[in-house]
């Protein structure tokens, strides 16, 4: 038992290792020597979790999907929000999250599949949507995986325009205005008026799956 | 003359090594020394063009705003969306186009102020979505601002997600459908009905500014 926290813990360090050398290098110029000195840890440990570089950055990027589940809600289009606004807040704060998203939004980084979270996105709206389809939340013509492509899509590119211009400090604005353009399109009206696009709405539902996890590991990574 | 069209080649010859550079290493890796052997300039007409490396990229992503422009629409809101389809088809077929952009998406590019095609891209967007305002094309409640910053940001995303997934054959088709869930939230429906959001608009306006611009050069540019 002892030894496998400490195998996590280790895969952990790595993790974060590399993180912040993909940050300062990129993921091009960036070298496995580099990631092994900032870890501080020996050759083997390092092949003994991951195979390549690649493997290390796909490592990364995985850990923008990992620990935190929004409860379920009974307005399936508010659940979507409330993913949506959770990995906004998780974007500003944690900075492991930040690491996966630049990696995966990286156009420059030859050889590193860059699809994963797109697709794997993509795939949690669509559940979502076909559920708010199936409670009549949806207008008649609405097409879930199209609509989960546009809001995942958008989605990547406003938190790349809010890096650019304030460093994620009008983030959860941009992701707001967001929800409000793109829903009324999509979603019915009297489920439109019923749901909460607020600025805060992140920090709450992260308070929320913080305290719900009871997971004492998340707790003290969320320190 | 003679000697300023030979400059103007000679900025455009450095332009497309830079770009060709900056794509293959990444903003961070790439170094002046690549850039001037890939160039076959001499170091004097280089640093006679550009000051810097962050000079040479602020040219290469400089070059997406260049060259075409939409004709004036009746309908500003169609215009938008010209201007949005245009710069999609031009992804998909100008090299230099596609160098700028994921330039300006590289969150790893260091000491690269990137914020400058956003702003702009914003700015093209704020303009024209006040002439809508002007002549009642946009719902009461809309911000012309807030508006032009949700389509420019969705669109930096949609084309990254474009890009990851298909190596951007899904582009268009993908910018028709976030035209289609964004505009329904800002727009009269009596301006939507009229509106042409096809996926071979930006072709058609392509086709449209080149035969418009009637300059041999750019004709000669496009090829």
């Amino acid at each position: 038992m002892a030894e496998q926290v400490r195998a996590i813990r280790t895969r952990q360090t790595i993790l974060l290792a590399a993180a912040t050398i993909f940050e300062e290098h990129g993921y091009q110029a960036a070298t496995i020597s580099q990631i092994l000195k900032a870890a501080g840890v020996t050759k083997g440990a390092l092949y003994f979790h991951f195979e390549s570089k690649e493997d290390l950055a796909q490592g990364v990027i995985a850990e923008q999907d990992q620990r935190f589940v929004v409860p379920p809600r009974a307005s399936k289009v508010q659940e979507i929000v409330d993913v949506v606004m959770l990995h906004a807040h998780r974007l500003q704060t944690d900075p492991m999250v930040r690491a996966g998203v630049r990696l995966t939004m990286d156009q420059l980084a030859e050889g590193l599949d860059r699809s994963g979270p797109f697709l794997r996105w993509s795939e949690v709206g669509l559940e979502l949507l076909q559920q708010a389809q199936a409670q009549g939340e949806l207008m008649p013509h609405i097409s879930p995986s199209e609509t989960a492509d546009v809001i995942v899509g958008s989605f990547a590119g406003i938190q790349s325009m809010s890096q650019a211009v304030s460093d994620y400090r009008d983030l959860v604005g941009r992701v707001s205005a967001l929800m409000r353009h793109v829903l009324p399109s999509a979603v019915v009206p009297s489920v439109l008026a019923s749901l909460d696009l607020s600025e805060d709405r992140g920090a709450a539902v992260y308070a929320e799956a913080l305290a719900a996890s009871g997971d004492q590991e998340v707790l003290d990574a969320a320190g």
